[in-house]
């Protein structure tokens, strides 16, 4: 089955790299892409309709329900997508970071009007470590103490990172604890030993760091360190658009992630 | 519960970590030490009776199957002792190393009689990894590039390390495929793209590092490293610890390792 | 010329260590050790005379003017030892970290009266990266963004670390630019980028990790990460014999540390 | 001043990159681009002449003696290359890795006829760590083992890699001792400690990896480990254009290196 494709934002970063990916996939097709300078070569490319927003672009193509949406921009504005897309109809899948509470609770409403897939990280290496890092964290005990470290690029706002914050929820849910109550984010000027269920997050920037993200399990007389480089923005943009083939086949009813995919 | 604990070697290195972890372990009584010198002041401050054999040792406990033995020697020796334990009672942890297959079998047979544990790497950190990296290479699939790497003391006389061989068994077990066929120990001058299923392995020599084994899982745009250091042979003493209070639970029954406690 | 020690704190980790690298040195004579357990046996067996305090043992050696005290402890302690020491007459090597500016202060007016050496990290490797730092650092120029990160155990009280601390005044220095004004210790809920000469300073505590630093230089398209790994505490007692050799030749005057021993 | 630059392979991975960069540089004028397939669109937009080889791109530009030609090939097409421009004029800078003594010695030759610019790794990282680790070699003396490993793609069929040999160069020279004589690549089946001056060299490769290098130093109670990433092609394609300015100023003398630049 071919699906159809719209990528916002074709212009940044990731835009160019989703075009460029979906044009080499023979499953997939680019039916139109946004940009807010739509005269920009890099997006006048592609062969296909190029609109400065989105309800224009969905006003360009056939069956708006049969598309699939692809966004990574910032919360706000892509929470301002989902209410398009939930109001025209479409698929959406976001790869934006730095969601509040708030802002997810929103989304997650607007999950149950069109099919929403949302994840901080697409890559599959980040979603196999979700899924084998709470038998890592079984077999050890409760005698480890754990600790998460990220490094991004000097322009990332949000500290930790969405990443990292999925990491620690995972490893927190397998010691059956709370994050909340146990993650630490500094430890300048405590003056204090570690409490034992303690989860430290510690943010690194600099440089233009993709990502980097280092679990620490630390016991008696050894440690392990499990650590997940991003080597490119490609490995996400590939999860996206996995997101995508899987995306237009559901439903919608909850706000999907890569548990539910995989 | 609390475990009775009889340690044999109490005057050597790992004898003297052993009894200072069990001291410090409010699940555990120390209740007699084994050693050659029994005058020696580092196994006569331990306040419990000091023997020159395990026989005597056994003799002043309550119930000898109510205690566990830990024995880190040599292969002939830890034998004798299973000999002693299987025909007085109890139960027997063995971190000696360097088994024949002869010695093996023999101590199989014991095991029929009286719980023994034998590993020849106790570290739990080892351990869990060895149980939870296939999970990891199935997730990742078959596209991710493996590689192993370590490094140790400049003492060390093989290479690589038998965990780094444990490790790499392990992987290509989960790659579902043979290691000798596939295992490659140098590059240079080879002068040829890296094979599908090769599994490098790399060992770096030099200081006193007690043990490094990073596992490498190198894919399109992403790579994961998990990395075990070894800290001191306190590990190795811990994870002892850990399997006497297992052991104690156990019926005789087979020769149990760390596989059967995780 | 055998220079005479007086092990302060002899029945902790760091004086057990001392002492035993003390009566290895066949240029170091142990004269005295102070325990607040006297019936120790840990320092009963030294051969020397036990003391509760350091006024009793400075009253048992010949020539105060010719012994080196050496204490690892905590800085209230430490600041209370150097004013003894000062009074009494010694020389003074001190390995405590975690003292406040107001405490070094008053460590350095000691100082002119007797020979005080105190360094937050006596090992060879630190202290060569200290050397050397500065030269990367200009090397790199300021485009490069330098982020600091450490590891120790669980039962560290300070953060970040001693060590820690001189390795970023290290890289400021070399930057030229107030460390206080650009060290960043937390970088959850600041949501804004990196500004280009911050600092940040993350502490990792877990375990029993001994000490692990690591220095991140990160710039376009390239990182360069430089990690001291500290295995073992005889590498802090080694270098604190060191420095007790060379102060025994010093006149009181400044507070001497690493850079001017080597 | 404006430099006149001649990309070779400029359909290629780093060709486009080197394309783009130029065309972003105020200072540097892109003359003429040589490709393969001259009817590529990736090579047909850069708004300058398209030649199948370098002698015909020659032919189209002003004055040969002023002008750059930059060129990542293999070192057997970089010296068909060399000696095409000391023929026809020219600058010349290469970037390919893997030379033989011979070949390096055979461009020596050519570098006396006209200004050639030749280096394994043009970041500035790699370049700033070959400055300063002599410093840090000499500062922790002759008793810390050195050991290098490096990471790359599963595509480079060279091993150790370049910048691999270079670091190794780099240390063995302020260890005083050569290399060729100490340097290990592999220890399976060795069975003896390592030597004193021993250098191992290992190479891992898997994904897409860049490029990772490492250069340790293993100590008694300590190590030091100083790790470069390369996080994308751009910083060696950045390299090579402050290589071009620099280079149009020198005359025809010795094969120039990043040393002569910095």
């Amino acid at each position: 089955m071919n699906t159809d494709i719209i990528i916002l934002g074709a212009n940044g970063r990731m835009g160019k790299i989703l075009c460029q990916l979906v044009k080499e996939d023979k499953d997939l097709t680019l039916v139109g892409v946004v940009s807010r300078n739509t005269e920009d070569l890099s997006v006048k490319n592609w062969g296909c309709p190029v609109s400065a927003n989105l309800e224009e672009a969905l006003r360009q193509v056939d069956d708006t329900k049969k598309v699939v949406i692809i966004d990574f921009s910032s919360p706000a504005n892509s929470l301002n997508v989902a209410h398009t897309v939930a109001k025209l109809g479409g698929c959406l899948v976001i790869g934006s970071t730095g969601f509040s509470n708030e802002e997810r609770a929103e989304l997650k409403e607007l999950a149950k009007k069109t099919p929403i897939f949302w994840s901080s990280n697409m890559s599959i290496g980040v979603n196999a470590l979700l899924q084998n890092l709470p038998g890592l964290v079984k077999a050890l005990g409760s005698d480890y103490d754990i600790e998460i470290m990220e490094i991004h690029h000097n322009k990332k706002k949000d500290a930790p990172s969405g990443t990292a914050k999925m990491l620690a929820e995972c490893v927190a849910t397998a010691k059956d604890i709370n994050l909340d109550e146990h993650v630490v984010y500094t430890r300048e000027g405590i003056n204090n030993a570690r409490q034992k269920d303690e989860i430290g997050m510690q943010a690194l920037r600099g440089g233009d760091v993709i990502g980097v993200h280092t679990v620490y399990f630390l016991g008696s007389g050894e440690r392990i360190e499990v650590t997940h480089h991003a080597h490119s923005r490609e490995t996400f943009a590939q999860g996206a658009l996995r997101a995508a083939k899987w995306l237009i086949k559901q439903k919608p009813q909850t706000l999907y992630c890569m548990k539910d995919l995989l």
